[in-house]
């Protein structure tokens, strides 16, 4: 099913300024149990929207397609599985390409700041438009990795059990600076600036092994030297006729200033929080949200008494290993969660 | 004492077109011995100069300037040290920015393909002007690292050890694709591009942990986000003042096509070469040219019967430890050039 819940009207958002009329979009899988307490809240990484997984009113394949469905890691037999658009993005969530009803126009950089914080808000907004006091697991990766430990902070007692793929607390200077040229690209020229940033994230969210042992040396079929840059050509046409660059710039500042610690001690937030029992997964070869960012998420949990799994992955897929190797997150989730 | 040395009138690149009355800027400190056996010969990264030391006549800091002098690692009391402006450059050799006898306009992105060979030929022709048949060693960092290997190459018989530095036989996949994204950002707009380029080098010339440990998440004192992007900026300001673009575009992609194999297998290149002793220098953290090509170039030379010393250094300062950690390198250099 899909659905649009309303945002509180005004909605002000963290770091200033609000909007009136605004919404959140989601996608739900499975149905809810009579208690409602089988939901599963999903956030998302940077660029996906709300589509998850296929269904019946959009039987196209969801970016999480091998992790949720009847028998799957996010069995939805047993749970309902509600994944919602960020706020700021623009697959139906409102964001810079909505149209501001002020002026009629879009808002356009005149959207208000968006923060890690707000893409929480707007997860809690869609619980509440569906009735769902708390989830049985909230879970994302990447941005929705941190969206996880904001929602954490933000709302005690509302999630039992949480998952945290490839995030961080607060993003190191070598992603700032990576994200902060990425942005500068944008701004220079919102299309061949978006092309730009988006083959830079296609080499950083990969690994140097992975580009060696799909590419090496190979020559170019489309007119370039190496076929590695055709490699980037595909995912930037891709991205930049999907993506809105107002989006790209908000969504990738927002992870830059995410900063946990703004909400106190990341322990004492997480023993607030109610959480039960959390895992923790990251990427070895994952060098924009580093393996020990991961422990350092681990060990806050920890220190809180939660009972903590961290899953350090192997895999030459780098940050995007849960999209490039969803069979093996599957596992790891699936077994998680049969073993509580 | 600065130079220029006339190129071959035509001069014929390797992989096409042809300039007449071109010209390589080179510098040199120490004096030629009577036997003209006291040569050392520098190829640069692909940014610099041949400043690469002060000298009475240009008494400003070189880009190796703890490497070169009376006494040092490369002492002058004993060598007579060359280093030479690469083809393609803007420092004084023939390149894009230089006028076009022809048009009475620059070059520009008329001017011929560079190849790492070309610039090697640079080096040659410098040796020819200065009437010496064989130098005593050849090295160079980066680029450089590599057009010693094409020296080698090309011309057996006229160095006599050699020292390659943080280069590489042939570029992988990932810096490939790295440098296509710098250049494309430069062909988009030469001027905001060359500043966007020079931040990618600097984000992947250093490493995630030195920019950890040099600003974390410190706030910016420039009205930007965090302190990362104001090193940045300066980084951008001080490069594109002084480079031309479409130099960086021709001496990027130079390196991206280079591949020694061109010229037979390594092993055997390096047997007729006539080198009797390398040490090749690799940095643990480089992410550009990693220290497994450098092991395979020391391999090579190993197969080739050369007296192979290889040299892993353990350096946050990644690619840039070359100019980051010149006492080091000092240390490598001189000790290796005392034992011989």
């Amino acid at each position: 099913m899909t659905g649009v819940a309303p945002l509180p009207s005004p909605y002000r958002f963290r770091r200033g300024g609000e909007i009136i009329g605004g919404q959140i979009a989601y996608e739900t899988w499975g149905t809810p149990s009579a208690a409602k307490d089988n939901s599963v809240l999903l956030f998302t990484g940077l660029s996906p929207s709300a589509h998850a997984a296929s269904s019946l009113a959009d039987p196209s394949a969801g970016w999480w397609e091998q992790i949720i469905g009847p028998g799957a890691a996010l069995d939805t037999n047993r749970f309902y599985v509600i994944c919602v658009n960020s706020l700021g993005s623009c697959f139906g969530s409102s964001g810079p390409a909505t149209i501001d009803p002020a002026t009629g126009n879009r808002y356009g950089n005149q959207f208000p700041e968006v923060s890690i914080e707000d893409i929480a808000a707007g997860g809690h907004t869609v619980l509440a438009h569906l009735g769902i006091d708390k989830v049985e697991l909230v879970l994302g990766p990447s941005l929705g990795g941190s969206a996880v430990l904001a929602f954490a902070a933000l709302y005690p007692e509302r999630a039992r059990r949480l998952i945290s793929i490839s995030g961080t607390m607060a993003a190191s200077a070598y992603a700032i600076a990576l994200r902060s040229i990425q942005r500068e690209a944008v701004r220079n020229d919102p299309i061949n600036g978006l092309r730009l940033a988006r083959k830079l994230g296609t080499v950083t969210y990969r690994s140097a092994d992975e580009l060696a042992n799909r590419f090496g040396r190979r020559p170019s079929v489309a007119g370039q030297d190496f076929a590695v840059q055709d490699y980037l050509g595909q995912q930037a046409d891709k991205f930049s006729k999907s993506f809105d660059a107002e989006s790209y710039l908000t969504l990738s500042r927002a992870i830059d200033l995410f900063d946990l610690s703004e909400h106190g001690n990341p322990a004492d937030i997480f023993k607030h929080s109610g959480v039960v029992s959390a895992l923790i997964i990251g990427v070895e070869q994952d060098s924009l949200f580093k393996i020990d960012e991961q422990t350092q998420i681990a060990r806050a949990f920890e220190a809180a008494g939660v009972a903590t799994r961290l899953e350090r992955v192997d895999s030459v897929a780098g940050h995007d290993a849960f999209l490039a190797e969803q069979s093996r997150f599957a596992d790891i989730i699936g077994q998680w969660l049969q073993n509580l």
